[in-house]
């Protein structure tokens, strides 16, 4: 059918299921051909296909409300929502958005980036619902990967103590972004290879039922017995334990058990957990195929081979440039250790675990015990390299301030994808993390100019044993720089001269830094001179460097990819304020919004962040300040 | 025995079990004697006496490492690590921390204040251990409420996975700082109740090897039986699929059962959770009747009666403050709801509670939870209210900026203990959330002078419908001022001038505005004229008003108990700056350190925040600029 003519999820409801079958046929071709274009999540979707228009027949939307944990498998819900229109300007700036997304849509009631707030969020809407006398469904769906992360647990518990009617779909796709960690992971795998437990649990019920009891203490116990078969029989003790009606494991890919087990789960009281076997990437032989997690979220590709666009950059990957030169430095400290919250392969980890199999550790979706854990490694004398996106790192706040910057403690801190990431968009965004680890006291914060810098600055935090250090980097590659040789400790709070200049300075550092160098070019041809310094540390700042700059009286131009509240730019004026030094400074950086999806340049103009705007801002200082020598 | 002689933990191993148990009083007594005078965590304290003399007798500290979740039940492993001497400085400023410090003892070798860290630390020092080579144990001592905090779900979860060698010692005291929450509570509490089932599961087991086999399906089965004997017999379900080897739940009041387990659980290989049930308070009768948790910290007592020693603030407590016109106002307005992390009792909501038991949810010490599931409530249409400790908040910056701020919900959040909080010293400061939230796009934040104004804002909160906003209060009791009969809203963003003044103006809020009054009139009696301003709104700033001052070319000093990093003051240098205004701002508040425990006025002197200072710094300022003036 055509797609695009859908508008509203109830057509579903008269649909048999060969019918089913043939839409789902053709939803599948048409995210294969569109995310061919577009890039997107298409391992995630692919899997959850029969999944999400099982859920839209059995329920109505947006009455009954669908949470998708993660959000980024929600391209089947937003077809049958009516944006199959808009699919060829998924995750692009201004085009729709690759998570669920409020004003986009009445079917939106929650939206979600960040892993493991849906069950909690759930708990919320059927609180709500239930003190408003409402009758709807509350259908939060969640990864097994998601489910290993601390707060689903706190919400798994609370439900399960509440005994809150809703209906919880796992969403078992044998893999989520990297091969699951946890012991939790192992209680799925168990109940999703013994598909004969209903029929064993019958006949061992019977079977029990004939035992003799053997004085009062075995009568107690025979009771337990029966209470328990679950347990041991499905072993789906886990969430039976915490309160939960366990259904399940079904086949997430069948109509027939989908809408029987969905039917049955919308008439229990108390929550209920349907736990749904789905592959990921299925009916796309090369997403089918993956085992690592490739196929989880792409860019373009070709359809019929399933080769990649190549990248045009010219630099490594920053993430691979980080892990190899920690691999390179572990092989004479062996107090070196990495640890990952399930992006081994997102951090470009796998050759350092496959060099250093038991110093390399990934947890699972679990930002919180991978950021103490580091903690307590330090603690005892190792030194760990936490490897994290930034916006994940978001999760540890505490954990950095509690337990790593107040103990002060030599953990090195490896922000990923830090800045603008693009096409993720705003619950992605890489730039809160200088505002909220500059206010931490011991923590150190750098950022390299390019790949070149960015090893010696691996090597930097690695050798330096004052307390905990962050090293933050951009998503994507370098810019095809020389390496040197041999690797160089850099002196911490450092700043670099790049371009010397008299009649300006913009400071700068990281992926900015080439926006800056382009603006002093085009201001050298307008006569002004600009200096252009790196600003390799965040914190602590050179404040040999900036008190020279306030003495030769020349306009500051702060400029960051980051927020300007209390970001890099602030710390500049904190620091002249201080020291009560009058300086003119003006900050460019990120305002006081969320940013949403586009291409990082797409972004970065929005918000004038432009080599463009450099210009003028520094033109029309340096005119001021002209002005106010001559008058 | 005098306590003040011992040095060392080593002279327990020569102790026999009379002997154990007459230390074991002399150090209740001296506890019982010490904290009538200081104060401090007399109830968890009392209940683990035998648990950490029979810890320190089976293992060998420093070399074996214990890590003390939460920390504040240390003391008695504080007495045995030769410290008693000090006791009588406990939580006192330069004195006896009241939680674990790595500076005080080698002892003392992994610090905690926030709950739940524990089992991630000890997974690090575990793994240290193993890749150096060593032989220490590691054991991780948390309670049965800190274990439902998800960062200790997340560790269990990844020790569990990696069989890693450790001894966890559950200590389940029946009642954390409130009764426990959640269906985690229930296993435990079916687990405390069966005192039997070890000898029932000799029993069943013989009788099940009589069960013949049926056939194929059944073979199978009844190897499952007995694999899954564990799980219906002491329902250590829970642990046991996680992968641990579950001890217990044994008397951790008796020193037989305590060193028979221990050296079992020294033997074992792989995790194991040793599940020990103590009772808070032991041995003292008013803490040991305590059903809420009074005792659980506490103020000087007579110890006689246990009556505590009376405040004598005038005001009502400003948790109850805000909790109590909070329930006034759920009264007439149906939408409002109540949320706490485990702290019904600390922040006063028992009243809410009984009067609304529907609307009020105690989600256990889950604050990842509990500001996940207030955005799913305000997300259908709900006005929670989470109220949470500002230390506490710290372990939900993440659901605070993606959850509520980025979807723009209409959260109110309640930070109580916001500011200094004294003699819980440096893990328990509410010094940082200002720096954390300000950045947040849409968050509001504010904090009343006085708690007339503090229950207005309680309405205005409520009555704010375009996003999040955050109301500081500190901890204690409020200054006795009279208090309106009605409730009114106050514009967003609005400051007041509580004096006028002509030659300088002191921007402040909440509790130091008394200091900046006492200032302004010390410096009127000089002949300086200064203007104070209740600056209520930390986010967004009255820009009329800065704007204002601006124009009157004065200098301006402000004032915060909170970081200055990315603090109240840097967010007026940030306007300023951003409106390119020329202003002289001198920025009073606390310096890039953690601050230790004392009274608040000590700590506030030890880092210049004082009325005195505040005289110096405006007088050097108005001699300043008056030179300027005439030069």
């Amino acid at each position: 059918m055509d797609l695009t003519s859908i508008s509203s999820p109830s057509f579903l409801k008269s649909l048999d299921n060969e019918q089913l079958k043939e839409l789902s046929e053709d939803i599948r071709s048409f995210l294969i051909e569109n995310l061919a274009v577009t890039g997107g999540h298409i391992g995630p979707n692919l899997g959850v296909v029969e999944l999400t228009i099982a859920l839209h027949k059995s329920f109505n939307s947006p009455e009954d409300k669908f949470l998708w944990d993660v959000g980024h498998q929600a391209y089947v819900h937003k077809i049958l929502t009516g944006r199959a229109s808009q699919f060829d300007t998924l995750r692009q700036f201004k085009g729709l958005c690759g998570f669920p997304k409020r004003i986009e849509s009445e079917h939106d009631v929650w939206e979600a980036g960040h892993s493991s707030t849906s069950l909690s969020a759930a708990m919320g809407m059927a609180k709500a619902r239930d003190i408003q006398n409402k009758k709807n469904y509350v259908v939060p769906i969640i990864g097994d990967g998601a489910l290993t992360g601390g707060m689903a647990l706190e919400a798994l518990n609370h439900i399960g103590h509440e005994k809150t009617d809703m209906t919880v779909i796992l969403n078992d796709n044998e893999m989520s972004i990297a091969p699951n960690v946890g012991a939790l992971h192992n209680v799925l795998g168990r109940l999703r290879t013994h598909g004969t437990y209903n029929k064993a649990k019958d006949e061992l019920e019977s079977l029990l039922k004939k035992i003799p009891a053997v004085g009062g203490k075995l009568a107690v116990t025979a009771e337990r017995v029966k209470d328990s078969l679950k347990y041991l029989l499905v072993s789906g003790a886990f969430f039976e334990e915490l309160g939960f009606t366990y259904l399940g494991p079904i086949d997430g890919h069948d109509f027939v058990a989908l809408e029987e087990n969905l039917q049955y789960a919308k008439k229990m009281k108390g929550p209920v957990i349907l736990h749904v076997i789905t592959k990921k990437g299925k009916g796309y032989k090369p997403a089918e195929l993956d085992k690592i997690g490739t196929w989880h979220g792409t860019g373009p590709y070709k359809m019929e081979t399933g080769d990649f666009v190549k990248s045009t950059s010219k630099g490594p990957s920053w993430s691979a440039l980080v892990a190899e030169t920690a691999r390179k430095l572990a092989r004479t400290d062996k107090r070196i250790v990495a640890i990952t919250p399930a992006m081994p392969v997102g951090s470009k980890l796998e050759g350092f675990a496959s060099e250093f199999p038991n110093r390399m550790f990934d947890v699972g979706i679990a930002e919180q015990h991978a950021t103490t854990m580091a903690a307590g490694m330090a603690a005892d004398g190792m030194k760990p390299m936490l490897v994290i996106y930034s916006t994940f790192l978001q999760r540890a706040y505490d954990q950095i301030l509690h337990d790593i910057c107040r103990q002060n403690l030599n953990v090195v801190i490896g922000i990923d994808r830090s800045g603008l990431v693009g096409a993720d968009g705003e619950t992605h965004q890489g730039v809160f993390d200088i505002s909220f680890l500059r206010h931490m006291p011991n923590m150190v914060i750098m950022m390299p100019k390019d790949e070149n810098e960015g090893q010696h600055m691996v090597k930097t935090a690695f050798d330096y044993s004052d307390g905990p250090i962050a090293l933050r980097y951009p998503r994507g590659n370098g810019l095809g720089v020389p390496m040197d040789e041999e690797l160089k400790t850099i002196p911490i709070g450092s700043w670099e001269v790049l371009k010397e200049g008299t009649q300006a300075a913009i400071l700068t550092f990281g992926t900015t830094i080439p926006m800056a160098m382009k603006a002093a070019e085009v201001l050298s041809k307008n006569n002004i001179s600009v200096e252009v310094i790196n600003a390799r540390f965040i914190k602590p700042l050179d404040g040999e460097m900036l008190r020279d700059l306030q003495a030769r009286n020349i306009p500051i131009v702060t400029l960051e990819e980051s927020v300007l509240q209390g970001g890099f730019g602030s710390a500049v004026i904190e620091f002249y304020n201080e020291h009560n030094l009058q300086a003119d400074v003006h900050r460019m950086g990120i305002p006081d919004i969320f940013i949403e999806h586009g291409e990082v340049n797409q972004l970065l103009e929005e918000i004038h962040i432009t080599s463009d705007e450099i210009v003028k801002v520094v033109t029309s200082k340096v005119n001021e300040s002209t002005r106010y020598i001559s008058s």
